[in-house]
């Protein structure tokens, strides 16, 4: 099968890899209907994270069960399905408390690489929420990015306890951040600010049911979002960079007593103690559990109730990935979508 | 009057200071029936924190109402009242959200300095909690701990969400990590693993109703919470020393979706974020709104429900202040009482 493999910062390739393969009894293999490029793809593609040999790419994911393993049984061939970042068995006290992104016997889909025409997933009853039926073609996109970006988005939302009624900043106008203004609006946020400094985004954030657009960042960005709050902080504060100032900007514009969720991966953040100590606000983030919250926003979907597909702003045939990945990384795209 | 004066490092002196008068119109004066030291009082009494002055000291106190400004109403002379460290309105948005310790117009009486014979407290309708009726004396040592300790420990356990039935580790076996084990119990753990390598604060601890003693620190102590929680980590971790290794054991003590609540004050601390990320606990956690939970602690006292006075294990006249200082520092008493 084609899938696509990157060899070193900057250097997507397309490539054969050996079909997979049925290796445990809870796998399961699936016929890839639509992949993508994630944010976080592009940390090793820029060098950030080191890429010490040649690594398969892809962790989100939507497609048709071709086989299953012995021991799978809710899971059937031909059934479309969605899974996740983080395989997870969904059973065991970490799962059941949702936070199946910490299971027990969790398995990272990024080491698998589901850029690609067929992908296993392990602990295929757990990880896998199937459709009733297969859904029409135009749905895709939306599906897909339950798969991380808008499960994600919506982790931020609920780990910054998003309620109606609130106020709600955004630190981050990528997918994740677009897609947690629209979680936040489905929450009932009253007031959503979408920190963005670019046209595209803020328009999109604007669809997605922001209130107000803030251009001004770091401690500008702090005063702004004060200024709007008469000098208190927002309620809610959702965090989808993962930088230093990022970080400390989402604190800081959260009120004492008030929630920042934080789905940013952390690079190379210290938080001082001491303003996490002041600020008095609380604070929860991490890997995102979305299969918590895929049956929810499947549903959501497929009644066409959110659109959270329009993210993807550039959609290419697998074969062109390294011209998708480019674009992501020079801001020419939100988000690209591969079709294998 | 007479009252406590830090000049430098180790150097109290109980001296000659003016009496305090009615400074605002929201303010009231009261005769300190007992004030303490406080584990926070021992970072400029070790240089820890810089003494640029001499500082007055202490912002414990329990005493009886001398004089009220002409705007308030609710608290009047002869009574007996019990107020916390940030003087604040309770009535803006932030306390009336429970974050007293952060209100708009709060007043830190670290500054005013209680570990006297008399004390001007400010915002005395919102800081200062009044009993039915003067309690009797030995209730004094118990409501004067609801003033800070346990009102913070309570507030750190409310901060780690500690709920009936699961399990709960405190980190940090000073007044308040006890008097936290004495408010998981009273939220209903079911199991309470104290961390303490000292015999008489262990002993306090089972008393206070921890179940499990663990004398393990860092690694060694995360590795001993882990094999007690079938590998998992404990729902709830209350952190109350505030020092690097004792945040990063308590955030790699609970697991995945648990809650970590420090109340220890940060002192060099710097969180990395990879950490935070990959742990996914929720963390919470600040100077502690003792105002919040004061009137429940006031009756959980008065009907000897709770007796979290125990903590003090020295009681000296206010004129033998230096005695009580040393005896914290050395570790020779675990709380100080202090007695005008």
């Amino acid at each position: 099968m084609r899938g696509v493999v990157l060899h070193a910062p900057g250097d997507v390739r397309v490539e054969q890899r050996p079909d997979p393969t049925i290796e445990q009894p809870t796998d399961a293999i699936i016929r890839v209907t639509a992949s993508c490029v994630c944010g976080s793809d592009l940390w090793p593609y820029r060098g950030i994270e080191p890429v010490s040999q040649p690594a398969p790419m892809g962790h989100e994911y939507v497609g048709v069960v071709q086989e299953v393993g012995r021991e799978v049984r809710t899971i059937k061939p031909g059934q479309f399905v969605i899974g996740s970042f983080w395989a997870s068995d969904n059973t065991c006290e970490i799962c059941r408390a949702g936070y199946q992104s910490s299971c027990v016997h969790r398995v990272l889909m990024g080491t698998i690489g589901t850029q690609a025409e067929l992908a296993r997933i392990p602990l295929a009853e757990g990880t896998l929420v199937a459709t009733p039926e297969v859904p029409s073609d135009d749905l895709t996109p939306g599906l897909l990015a339950a798969s991380d970006v808008l499960g994600t988005g919506w982790f931020g939302a609920v780990a910054a306890d998003v309620q109606p009624g609130k106020t709600v900043a955004v630190v981050g106008d990528g997918a994740v951040g677009l897609l947690a203004v629209l979680a936040a609006r489905q929450l009932g946020a009253e007031r959503i600010v979408a920190m963005s400094r670019h046209e595209p985004r803020q328009k999109l954030a604007l669809e997605f049911g922001a209130t107000d657009i803030v251009t001004e960042r770091g401690d500008d960005g702090v005063a702004t979002i004060k200024e709007l709050t008469d000098g208190l902080g927002a309620h809610s504060v959702i965090e989808a960079v993962g930088t230093q100032e990022s970080m400390l900007q989402a604190i800081q514009s959260a009120r004492p007593g008030g929630h920042v969720g934080f789905v940013g991966v952390a690079h190379g953040v210290e938080l001082p103690g001491e303003v996490l100590f002041s600020s008095a606000v609380h604070l929860h983030g991490g890997p995102a559990p979305v299969r918590r919250f895929l049956p929810e926003l499947i549903e959501l979907i497929s009644d066409r109730a959110i659109d959270p597909g329009r993210v993807f702003d550039l959609a290419l045939p697998l074969d062109q990935a390294a011209e998708g990945y480019r674009a992501m990384d020079e801001r020419r795209a939100i988000k690209t979508l591969l079709r294998p």
